[in-house]
């Protein structure tokens, strides 16, 4: 099998992304929304333009045959895909490369390339996908390192076991999302987690990140799907019994979930698994506006009817998605099940949202075979990096603000972050498209993802984009949210954690990693200090 | 208010228990099963007959008010409530009472008793019900300490604010269940945590333990209601942010569930609450045995049906509850809702039920008013620590077993477990009556939870068990079990925990306690060494 090169400034492969002319009608929806001179038209950058700085360490030639200094890996391996990343690249940028790439064929390489590194002060970046939006892969390690190496997990990509009679399976770390479900389909199961990075993301920094997945309600995060976990520290391996539950002593796993690469690289988990769904029933409700559909959402999230879909859109997301006018709220309802007819829990969730003043659309999906609507609608949700890459080159600032929230406090941190969005976005670019949906919801709260999408000006759109985040990070943890429901904390959302975590909360974590990272060699920088 | 007093030796007040005649008739059952002579007649061990050594430190002037020497709540807080605790108490031994009992009336309190018993190296063990079955309220801290202190939450018992649109409450630590619900019940709303101890355990003691309450399904540990927590540390005070779900980081508010008291002292929580169930529908299915019926669970748990109640009783625990001949396993079944009709998830359940051969009983139970019914039975499952205390008191060993395995593993397990039991029990005690139900079960595998009873020798039931225990702790971590689903570790669970808890991950809690509790002043002697 030959492999294919990524991108390194962007989505995806080389050559593959969105179309000439698809890129033409986002370039004119963006000229009819900022004018047309807000509009850049910039060739892709090229790997011979990147400013890369030359390899500080070599590698030991033991471990000669693990790295690589070869530039397209040490570019691809510079940043995940954030804003910042991105126009960065698009700057041919690349402040902080590592100066080695390592790709382990087993954990035995990284318990030797941990070695290596712990002996020469070398930082190590675990790297799934690549796909961190907050900086999270970055070798950004400062200088009391002598070097930083980046760890990709690509290699170790195997399903090595399935438990068809407890559904689950022990999954090697590195797999990204299709190969794993691809793996999985002949057992008639899948994990369903379908992150919009699921294309290059892998199962490990799911995991690391604590990822959101395609459930709504209830599963939310990966977390919940973690049966045990396999973990190589710069102490050695640690491996977590498999159990579907256990009441003795603090959760193992749930340490390791969100650790972000600082504890540990994580090699294996056995994974809870679903079921491929064979029954489904789905509806969308429409709301005068946003705060009426919360309030519906709120009564289904309350319920226990644990819908599989529950995504709220507010007016202007529903226009940009084609999915209305604009002058409504959408709720997007879908329940499914591995074979027991789900209409009761369809028409129990719809006569709620009836009851908060929705309106129910004629329904267009029941029960069975509408897996060609589903899947299309995955393909677009997929398929939306490559269209934000190219946003990115036409000049434009775009970027996400996501997090989660109590619903006796929503109204008020929805209004806060709203005005302060509309706010800073007109002073810092003059203006900007921003919508919002709810990702996910929970009995005592959503989680509102804000998209922004603002002209920049060439030459100071990062200073544009660093003045806007900090100022709505700024409210959304100020209004009592957190930092990220599902992001991750990385390098760029270390400022607002900071503030939202306990002190001591991060001090134990600090003494967790010593324990674990005693050089403190793992991925400085992000979460917390060594 | 005048407090009535706590049994030191037994279960509740002074005064509650079983009458004479329900003992007579314990009696008798015991004798039939083991012969007149097995069964011991004895009064209850009396206060002034006690062992308790003086006093090894007296409390400070300035927290003069806050200590308590009297004899009674020093033997109160010596033990819990598991088999060796309360054969200690019936023989009069109480080799580890605390030397002063801790009564804050608040968090200050809290954080000056920390502040001294730091400063004196005197221990500290939190305690809210002292409703442990596994060593965990214990005081025995070993000599590195000049004594120990039982501190003692009952008197932080408050409801201190309900927010019902997101329904959560932030409840004090060392309330007790009953209290507790009454205070929401004006709300109506629940916390819906029915644990066996509820009436004399606190929600402080359910988090510290990860205790397992209502929900047989998805929501069986309390773990999934901690919004926040609030947590005094020798290192000062430390609180999470309250919030609906976040990915920033590991969970803070999963280290301390099931932390047992060595990293903090909870004293407050934002806990998620349930509308009370208005709709109902339940039914009891019978299996030809007890592997057929994990086979029905098993496909009930996998079918994203979510019963609140799911729980398979083998035939002998049929028989000696009354609800059957003992010639089947039966299973019960129950959904609950705030008020949408849970009719179709029954059905749902019952047909996958009679696909696995069961056989479905005459419906007694629907949507609608068994309040009663539902409240007997919880009524009569409260009540059984009462039997309990007696059935030690008639010379009885009588213990559980509780864990969890995959499904995958199971058969295996339970005849490796089961067969232990029977050979052990045959050996140790000459018999026994075992019997075992799922107390909770999970897609990925159940919870199973063995019952045993056995006659003892006069003077050698201590031996007897501490040999039966940890023949069958041993059958049960080495058979892939977890040593604890929802009992916690304490000391009693410790060396097993050893072996099922990764190395470097007790390690990493080490690391994280020595941040929190850099004198190692908090429950020595629990999961992990300071």
């Amino acid at each position: 099998m030959s492999e294919r090169r990524r991108k390194f400034w962007g989505w995806g492969y080389e050559g593959d992304g969105i179309s000439d002319s698809e890129a033409a009608a986002v370039a004119s929806r963006l000229a009819a929304a900022f004018g047309a001179d807000a509009v850049r038209d910039r060739q892709p950058p090229r790997l011979e333009d990147l400013d890369l700085r030359a390899p500080r360490v070599a590698p030991p030639l033991a471990l000669a045959e693990v790295f690589t200094d070869a530039p397209h890996e040490r570019a691809s391996h510079a940043y995940g895909k954030s804003y910042r990343d991105l126009a960065r690249a698009w700057r041919g940028e690349a402040p902080n490369p590592p100066d080695l790439v390592a790709l382990p064929a087993g954990e035995d390489d990284i318990v030797r390339v941990l070695e290596w590194a712990a002996n020469e002060r070398v930082a190590v970046v675990p790297y799934g996908g690549g796909s961190s939006v907050v900086g999270g892969v970055e070798p950004e390690v400062g200088d009391e390192y002598r070097g930083a190496v980046s760890l990709d997990l690509r290699r170790l990509d195997r399903v090595l076991d399935v438990d068809t009679e407890s559904r689950a399976a022990l999954i090697e770390a590195g797999v990204y999302g299709p190969r794993l479900e691809a793996e999985l389909r002949p057992h008639d199961l899948t994990l369903r987690h379908f992150p919009q990075s699921f294309e290059f993301s892998s199962l490990g920094g799911w995991i690391a990140t604590r990822s959101g997945g395609h459930y709504a309600t209830l599963y939310a995060h990966i977390d919940e799907f973690v049966e045990s976990l396999r973990v190589v520290t710069p102490r050695g391996v640690l491996e977590t019994r498999r159990l579907p539950a256990s009441g003795a002593g603090p959760s193992p796993e749930r340490l390791f979930c969100g650790s972000e690469g600082t504890l540990g690289v994580i090699t294996q988990a056995w994974m809870r698994l679903q079921d491929r769904p064979r029954a489904r029933a789905g509806a969308t409700v429409s709301f005068p506006d946003f705060l009426a559909g919360a309030r519906g959402v709120r009564a289904v999230a309350q319920a226990g009817l644990h819908p599989a879909n529950c995504r709220l859109i507010d007016p202007v997301e529903a226009l940009l998605a084609g999915a209305g006018d604009g002058s409504s709220a959408l709720l997007i309802l879908a329940f499914e099940s591995p074979g027991h007819d789900v209409a009761p829990w369809l028409e129990a969730a719809l006569e709620l949202c009836r009851e908060q003043g929705g309106t129910v659309e004629p329904p267009r999906e029941r029960s069975g075979a509408d897996d060609d609507r589903a899947g299309a609608w995955r393909r677009t949700f997929l398929r939306m990096p490559y269209v934000y890459e190219r946003v990115v080159g036409f000049g434009m600032v775009n970027g996400t603000f996501e997090t989660a929230i109590t619903w006796d406090r929503f109204a008020d941190f929805h209004e806060g972050v709203s005005s302060e969005l509309a706010k800073r976005t007109n002073e810092i670019c003059g203006g900007a498209i921003v919508s919002v949906r709810f990702t996910y919801v929970y009995p005592d709260g959503p989680a509102p993802y804000y998209t922004v999408t603002a002209p920049a000006r060439d030459g100071s759109e990062l200073a544009q984009w660093d003045e806007l985040k900090a100022a709505v990070s700024d409210a959304i943890v100020g209004l009592g949210g957190t930092i990220t429901h599902h992001h991750a904390v990385g390098r760029e959302h270390r400022p607002w954690y900071e503030q939202e975590a306990a002190p001591l909360f991060q001090e134990a974590l600090r003494g967790a990693k010593r324990e674990l990272d005693p050089a403190g060699i793992l991925n400085p920088g992000v979460l917390i200090d060594p």
